[in-house]
């Protein structure tokens, strides 16, 4: 497939602090040819999620950093144009991970195929997928809310905490989010539900969260860590959860930050956990079903932030880090044929 | 029993930091006269142990703080001189909470009888007490340490930490004691076991860790939080638990230290809980049964340190905080008496 052109976004250099457009650079290059077993597809939608932060650096974490001048990894939905696997077709869409790229190789083993007719496509990356399934699986597996108490969601209009919230509402707990913004505080009250929102940017969080959590806080959601973690553990109930899902809060640090105090864990027996979802996939099936239902129902709503074009990643890539996405951010990379 | 004058030591002023003698007041009052269904006892051993800073500082914790004027509380092994409850009798021997002082009316119902014949007294307050139990509990529920795992145990030559460590040992792991002399250092390796022991006061911490646990860290036994947590957490494995029994580093401290940051928790998807022994207490038959038998047989061995006279709990409570005793911390009050 010599004839088309790949574009691709390359890390050029490892970001110190905050990512800039120039730590990335986008270069075309030949589209390569499938081999036997493999599949060649094009990116219909490519997934930004705050974990690439710390796959372009350089530090150990739960998977091999990006190297520099390659490609930098990332979900996809992509669509076959050529296929040397028996159970892939040209048209079909499948979960991929192409990665900032408008083309790429894959073998046919790794891939799940999408049925576009269940779901938009792009949902596969969010609700349905990796984001839904983390919210799903560290909200009922680790932090376990019972009706009744109260769970508190950090980055709670975002592609996981936005799922997570609306899971605890439906298993019955009073449902406190912590946003960047007014508009988003509106959103995760008005649209989503939630018993209460703060607007960490502008309210005082400790007088805020007990005022939105008079009862103590039984499951506190972590997505961030950070200030808002060490203000939670103030306000915890005897036997608190906290999933350890994220810490967005310091993805952009040059130096590791102290955390929290940990003597509240200790009064009040509580727990944090970290959270990966690769461990929970024995409940992805589960995941699927109910989230699917309930979307279906109307009781989980969903919001995308939908970025035209590969160009625009690392920019928007960037604004997720600060918090500038409004729902889950998504990169329209190539529009979907219907193979007509 | 007016006649008996009655010695305790009360709290006169709430320490700032590290408690000094004169925060506390020795005064003799009349011993009080036991009601119907209480007993008075005259105390033998005193329990001193670190959970007391908390209790006597103004803060929140797990119990109510002692009040100013108050005798400061404590796990005693007391001697019944006098019974208005049927099911003891003078002489015998019970399980008690005095505190500090000499005598102590108390109902019977909240006391559990010694049999002397079974173990020295005073092992009540310790190997088979409150600090025993906390080590069995947390390693074992919390732990969960598996055999071949590495388990690190700071405070390691302590009431807690000893045992904990030394159950490890059984259990069939790699067992990494931390203390604070040579002294200490020898007594965990030679006399208890242990495989490594590392002296936090001499060792530069992060190198001696990947030396006495080239594997990682599959378990740590926290008594004290601090840098000795932050320094684990760099060097934990996929799973680990960390059972926070304690945070001796900081009972002294006049504001609230930062901890260690989470990000080890994340990537090795590793967690830590707040251990108390009082919610355990469906498993202190289990322990009893356990550790007694693994006393006898020898594979467990204890150490006291034993102060005379109660006058001298104050300096002995504040070099026990400094990690100055060796052993298990207790203070003989008074002898006991045969009933000859």
């Amino acid at each position: 497939m010599a004839d088309l052109i790949n574009k691709q976004i390359l890390l050029k250099t490892r970001p110190v602090g905050e990512p800039k457009e120039s730590d990335f650079v986008l270069v075309e290059t030949p589209t390569p040819e499938p081999s036997e077993g493999e599949i060649l597809s094009r990116t219909v939608y490519l997934s930004l999620d705050p974990y690439m932060r710390g796959r372009i650096s350089a530090g150990e974490s739960y998977a091999a950093s990006v190297e520099l001048n390659s490609v930098i990894v990332g979900g996809t939905v992509s669509q076959v144009i050529k296929s040397n696997h028996p159970q892939f077709q040209v048209g079909d869409f499948v979960l991929n991970s192409n990665g900032w790229q408008t083309y790429g190789v894959s073998k046919g083993e790794t891939l799940r195929k999408i049925d576009p007719s269940q779901a938009p496509l792009s949902y596969s990356l969010g609700v349905l997928g990796m984001p839904g399934f983390t919210a799903y699986a560290a909200l009922l597996d680790v932090g376990q809310p019972k009706e009744g108490e109260t769970v508190v969601v950090s980055a709670a209009s975002g592609a996981v905490g936005a799922v997570a919230g609306q899971i605890a509402k439906i298993k019955g707990a009073r449902v406190v989010g912590i946003v960047g913004s007014d508009e988003k505080r509106d959103y995760i009250v008005k649209e989503l539900g939630f018993n209460a929102g703060i607007n960490r940017k502008t309210q005082e969080l400790y007088p805020a969260l007990k005022e939105a959590a008079p009862n103590g806080i039984d499951v506190y959601f972590d997505n961030t860590a950070g200030v808002i973690l060490e203000t939670v553990l103030q306000q915890i109930n005897l036997g608190a959860r906290i999933p350890l899902v994220g810490l967005i809060s310091q993805y952009n640090a040059t130096s590791s930050p102290p955390g929290p105090n940990l003597m509240p864990l200790l009064i009040k027996r509580a727990l944090i956990k970290g959270f990966l979802v690769s461990d929970y996939q024995h409940r992805f099936d589960d995941f699927l079903r109910d989230v699917s239902g309930w979307l279906h129902s109307g009781e989980i709503k969903y919001k995308e932030d939908v970025v035209l074009s590969l160009e625009n990643a690392p920019r928007a890539f960037i604004g997720l880090l600060r918090g500038e996405n409004f729902g889950k951010l998504i990169v329209k990379v190539s529009t979907e044929e219907n193979g007509d």
